[in-house]
């Protein structure tokens, strides 16, 4: 049977996340129905992050086996037809043909989020639900100092939702950079991979330092520190965007 | 009574538009009410715009009169939390008092807009109501030669909606920039005042550039006629922004 891989783009809104669940709609559930609607078949679709609800995704990939060969832009056409008439906020941004041994999750070798923060006084109109709306002004420079001290080879037990099921909570951070872009401030994470609710635990607890309550030296002892309780309050997942999943040879 | 300058954002898609209307929900209609919620006053804001159903603002500006003299941080965000309360896609950026001869609409000196047109072949999942989807591939450089034919001070019959109620069809465009940014197309539009529809007729009409079924001298000949028959496709509204109002000294 053919393999396909499917870049994916969604709002996660309306959402309880990626993963499929009994009743609650999931973003794993909208293309497995797409899929079932395009080519009659109940499968399964891998996805190579599992993002919680209300997290957004540009560059998500998953992949399926399907039973007939179809053109690459057939599939990608087709899943996006199905999606629109069930009026689901989820689009195939390309589909392809991938060897067998393709695993969305396990042949990724990098995972690349944005953190969008809108830091501001007046609520967010235009990007409701898009970006964490921050009312106290944020030292953007203050915050990319204190990131750094995260950066590198780490046990961020600290940083790590106490559902996390991974075996480890060691983990090679690649890159947190913070830049502030007029009223946002981006924050840029890559890992080969990340620890359940990592990415929101970090933001939350370097905005603690971009409003000046912690220093980055605060960081650092709460990294050290190895306990969950250390940790700045998780950011909300509306302003999470899973960018880019890397794979050999992309 | 101490005039008001308020600075407005909102998304357009849930509403008919920004002027106030008997029934449906309208941008003009939902400040109204957060004012009289905050201030007990019934008022009429103007507004230096007059933009249609579904088409969105960052910058849109509107002066009221209130009877009492209050911190201008103090109206923004009390005026803010009757937007929110209300569940109104509306926020108030900015509140100033102003001089009694500010007019938002009529002391305007200029208007800019943005409008974004998403060029692939997937549908927006993100941006669905916030750009146009133009599957067919487009050259932005075709588009930007195009768009430069309608720089400079002409007859706009054929950019105008039928129901324009300008007096002349004359106006001046400063700017009318095509820039490709990835899969988005950005175009920026920016005059003293625009004629009904002028932006998004400007738009339908360069895209036929873009798609390469028109030259520009096909542009400069619909000019020429002064004949609404001769334009583009009327680009749709929800890629359209209200970006920026000028006043003097701003």
């Amino acid at each position: 049977m053919p393999r396909y891989r499917l870049d994916i783009e969604y709002d996660g809104t309306a959402y309880a996340g990626w993963q499929r669940q009994d009743g609650p709609a999931t973003v794993q559930g909208a293309i497995e129905q797409a899929i079932k609607g395009f080519s009659g078949q109940e499968v399964t679709l891998r996805g190579a992050g599992r993002t919680d609800a209300g997290v957004h995704a540009t560059g998500q990939v998953g992949h399926v086996d399907l039973e007939k060969i179809w053109r690459d832009d057939t599939v990608r056409d087709a899943l996006n037809a199905h999606l629109q008439m069930a009026g689901e906020a989820v689009a195939i941004i390309a589909a392809c043909t991938v060897p067998d041994d393709f695993d969305a999750r396990f042949s990724a070798t990098g995972r690349q989020y944005l953190y969008r923060i809108l830091n501001r006084r007046a609520p967010a109109a235009l990007d409701a639900n898009r970006v964490w709306l921050v009312q106290k002004r944020l030292d953007a420079d203050a915050m990319q100092e204190a990131a750094q001290v995260l950066v590198g080879r780490h046990d961020f037990t600290t940083f790590r939702s106490q559902q996390c099921q991974a075996a480890s909570p060691v983990r090679t951070l690649d890159r947190f950079d913070v830049v502030r872009v007029g009223e946002a401030i981006e924050i840029h994470a890559a890992a080969r991979s990340f620890l359940h609710n990592q990415v929101r635990s970090m933001v939350g607890t370097i905005k603690r330092v971009g409003e000046g309550a912690w220093t980055p030296d605060d960081v650092r002892k709460a990294l050290e520190a190895k306990d969950r309780a250390a940790c700045g309050t998780v950011a909300p997942p509306q302003g999470l965007y899973l960018t880019k999943v890397d794979y050999l040879g992309t």
